[in-house]
């Protein structure tokens, strides 16, 4: 049963004021809390019992996957490894995100890790949340982990955001993109106090026309860090660009390495970066319009993370 | 003496017709060939005798010094300790370079490692032209390493050419930037055929108000390959910008790894990358105006250099 907190948490990493529709998988606290699939989704616990199969039928339409994790059980670490297999010219909207509720002193944390075999012409939207919320003093860790194998002329979507209160996280993300295909990500971290999140990005163009925007949007403050690292490699006639950048407010430090390794004389690699306290002629126009200081670089931060 | 083909060696890399005015020192084959010191700039050679201090007196205006090195004998491979020592307030012009002259089949290599002691107000542009030429065989090695230390208020322009022909190059450039200097880097390297070009620059912003700009141009033909290091360090309030441009041509690899660590929260770093073979809109062009395919490609490639 899902209690008010588990509903509150819900809301804020998958968008949901009760059970989704369409196939879908809750996890809470290590445990199945409810399931459900469609005719074209199959879902179903794995092999060794540590995370589900999403078998989604080749051609399937406008249909969307919910897999929402909830934790909050003290002292928990809840590891889970999902695959979803995304059928030839399907086109779906997969809505995972883990959100913790810490009450206590003790730590809890989740391992999401999520392979995607993505088929011939098919065509996903990932969305991934990350929060933490609740009152406790135990350090919240969120490790996710995205690996992505994409056939030819496929397309994906990926929006993997990290809102607050999260004081630990290592984020990996890997991707092989095939000819013609298209991979899309959008990765946004906001970290304050002494909370720190790394992110790596382990990115190969591996087939003629392939092709990727890796988007990364950053906002630390207080005393927190965040570290992105980026290897996008080329192995063929590809187009890659790599977009970094990071608001500094307080104390809050950042290192960003991005690697463009051009292996294919036909590669096309851009790259920029850029890290920084918020523009102050930015502050002065908000505030000329008659907000105050905190509401101008809260306006700002929430724009710059949309 | 200095003979005919000591001369074409030293117009590629000096732009000098003969001996050149105010301070030098040229190195021909491991040995001193030709000092000159001037009131206010000496040259010496160090204590243990494997390269020269090179002291320049607080305030010497407009006063320039030449130190090219000849290398023409076969299997010799010169290693040089050379430290330049930049008096408070002068302003001067420090022209470097090495230039190789391979006749046979046995390798040859000049390493030159450059350390430079900026003085509080000084400015300093420093131009290293790196070339190798001749019918032989043998490899032509460069390993230019530059040191900089950099006091309060001081500038440094780093002009850093390799032009062409040589087979293996390790490039090092390593910088400190204190309070209020600014030092701007530009390194043009061009490879074809097998040849192999590594350039790893350290460069930190140490002072308050400390500012950089580091540039590479690469232009990779053949099979050739680079590798392009940059770690830009921030630990002050203070402006970095790395920009990085590579044209590929043929089969050529290359491999750009910049690292952004802002490690102030008042550090302002910003990174632009582009890799990519030459747009053919700017070929089209070209060749409206008369030109056939090799002639433009050549004129881009000599205006992306310039």
């Amino acid at each position: 049963m899902l209690n008010a907190i588990d509903k509150k948490v819900l809301k804020e990493v998958a968008d949901l004021e009760g059970m989704p529709k369409g196939a879908y998988n809750i996890r809470k606290n290590g445990k199945l809390e409810g399931r459900e699939v469609s005719a074209n989704i199959n879902i179903e616990t794995n092999e060794k019992g540590d995370g589900i199969i999403i078998d989604i039928k080749p051609g399937t339409k406008d249909e969307s996957v919910h897999i929402p994790v909830i934790l909050s059980q003290a002292g928990l670490h809840d590891v889970v490894y999902n695959t979803f297999i995304i059928g030839e010219g399907s086109d779906v909207t997969i809505v995972a995100g883990c959100g913790i509720h810490c009450g206590g002193n003790a730590s809890e944390g989740h391992s999401g890790i999520h392979e995607f075999q993505i088929k011939a012409g098919a065509k996903v939207k990932y969305v991934e949340k990350h929060i933490a919320i609740g009152e406790g003093s135990g350090k919240r860790i969120l490790n996710p982990t995205t690996k992505v194998f994409m056939e030819e002329n496929a397309q994906a979507q990926m929006e993997l955001t990290q809102i607050g209160g999260v004081d630990e996280a290592k984020r990996v993300n890997e991707a092989t993109i095939g000819a013609g295909s298209v991979l899309l990500i959008t990765e946004r971290v906001m970290t304050e106090k002494e909370q720190s999140a790394e992110s790596r990005n382990e990115i190969t163009l591996a087939g003629t026309d392939s092709k990727t925007n890796i988007v990364s949007r950053s906002v630390i403050k207080g005393s927190s860090s965040q570290d992105f690292y980026v290897n996008l490699t080329a192995k063929a006639k590809c187009y890659g660009h790599i977009e970094c950048d990071a608001i500094i407010m307080d104390n809050g430090i950042n290192q960003t390495i991005p690697a463009l390794r051009a292996l294919h004389p036909d590669a096309e690699l851009t790259h920029e970066a850029s890290i920084g306290k918020i523009a102050n002629d930015q502050l002065m126009k908000l505030m000329s319009l008659g907000l105050d200081y905190d509401q101008a670089v809260n306006r700002i931060i929430q724009g710059f993370l949309r």
